[in-house]
């Protein structure tokens, strides 16, 4: 199976805590790593989650507070220290570069590596970011300042070819790509053989959605549909309700109702506030809402299973 | 006993391992903090340390590499979520302030309290801050960048008055402070009665000298010569001499001599290299010159005892 896996690498809010370091995660897709978010700490994390510095390339940031960026600055000086050549794409609001062209150009001397800065918009769902194998699209938030999640989809892989058949129809090589991508054969003689006898279906295309800061957007249900795997911030419980309007962001409640009306598969939610010494409290709450969540919590990795369409 | 205080917070150096944060300490003096340098994650580190945020008002900052001061940023973002009303003071080499002002004002809007920088000189020592009970004078380093080391020492305090020698001689109250602070009696009668007979001793004012990043100066020994307690950096082993030279660092036999010469009551080496994964190796080399050496490590504390004149 291919590799999706989430690293929570940081899943604390604002304030620091013994317990909690600020958020970061990392997107893990066939080798290739996505940082979302990087708060202060978020190299050492990486340092510990044990994956190759080296592997990563793009970094989402979804809004310009401190406890989602502190630690690019530090990211950045260590894959210098580390000898890195390759460019660092950086996708996040514009101001962003503004704020760390200066830093960069002063602690980051004679750097190797080139660092792109990437802006987009929070207003609409744009694809930030396209390869073979996945697209990562924003998802518009409603946050205190300009925010977006993210929402990493893998590309459909071709259907699996049945050798057994390819060998009794003595269908030719160059055939094959095409069938594979959804073709029929046509043989010598006229005859079509239909391409679900000639393939067993791949696996359905994967999907990870990240939103975190934000209060709950049902507008947002049609781009979560039936993902796989949605991390949401449940920074309060509903005791804290009207704090979490106040300060745009959710309860765990809300999370687990926008889950059950998305039908995601699994929620996991975190950014938790610095006042819940014991987080099964907010567990609790969305569970009795969408039984299928867990807390995300620092080194937890998370695989997104492959299932059969 | 006042108290006198060395916490460490991290005493790695510029690449993290999952075994050291980057260089931050904190000095406790009669309750008052002072922090020394502040790498990514003091403020974790601080929160783990159990001393009170609102107790710091002065952090000193001894070069501009990231791994000295890029937990600066969070550390006030955290300070204003706290709700702290009272100014911050940093000591710093003068671009720390034309750094950091862009930041504070995008990162920190609305803060309500005061961040003033205060700028030195690195070429000689200087006396930076000053109250009743300590000063802090710089003492000037060798690195790739402009460095200077801290020295703390406390002020003298008055001698203790005997009860029953002022009882005995009548001696009237608006007396005991010129007495505390040296002087003799003198009786109606013209009789001289010697300060030593009246007062017993004060204990010797403490010092701890923080030294680091820096090849190891044998100029500054003059400035450390009897201090309780030298922080000094020990980066490399001997085995990596010529890398210290090059790169501006010390070894740990460089740093136990200067201690030797210097005759600090004790020694402490940190600012470990990533390469070392057993830091007894350094330790071993410092105690065979200079036998009271220890180890930095993350979250030690240690008392710089009271010792009678």
């Amino acid at each position: 199976m291919e590799k999706f896996e989430v690293h929570i690498l940081g899943c604390g809010s604002a304030l620091p805590t013994t317990r909690h370091f600020p958020t970061s995660q990392v997107v893990n897709i066939r080798e290739k790593l996505f940082m979302i978010d990087c708060g202060e700490g978020a190299q050492m994390q990486l340092r510990r989650s044990r994956l190759k510095f080296s592997r990563l390339n793009h970094i989402f940031i979804s809004h310009l507070h401190g406890d989602h960026c502190f630690g690019l600055i530090g990211l950045i000086s260590t894959f210098s220290l580390l000898g890195r050549t390759s460019t660092l794409h950086i996708h996040a609001h514009k101001e962003l570069e503004t704020l760390m062209r200066p830093w960069l150009d002063f602690f980051c001397r004679g750097i190797n590596f080139q660092v792109e800065f990437h802006c987009f918009s929070e207003k609409t769902p744009e694809t930030i970011y396209d390869d073979r194998s996945v697209a990562v699209t924003t998802i518009p938030l409603n946050h205190r300042v300009p925010c977006v999640g993210f929402l990493f989809k893998e590309k459909p892989t071709p259907d699996h070819i049945i050798r057994e058949m390819i060998d009794f129809y003595q269908i030719p090589t160059y055939e094959l790509l095409r069938i594979k991508n959804g073709g029929d054969y046509v043989t010598p003689d006229g005859k079509v053989i239909p391409h679900g006898r000639l393939t067993t279906p791949s696996s359905e295309p994967r999907s990870y959605a990240y939103c975190s800061d934000t209060t709950c957007l049902m507008s947002n249900i049609r781009q979560l549909e039936g993902v796989d795997l949605l991390f949401h911030e449940a920074t309060f419980a509903s005791d804290n309700e009207a704090r979490a309007q106040e300060t745009f962001h959710s309860t765990a409640r809300q999370a687990a109702l926008l889950a059950q009306d998305a039908k995601v598969g699994q929620l996991i939610i975190g950014h938790f506030s610095a006042r819940y010494e014991n987080e099964n409290l907010l567990l609790k709450e969305a569970q009795s809402i969408f039984p299928n969540t867990i807390l995300a919590k620092e080194n937890l990795k998370l695989s997104i299973k492959n299932k059969p369409h």
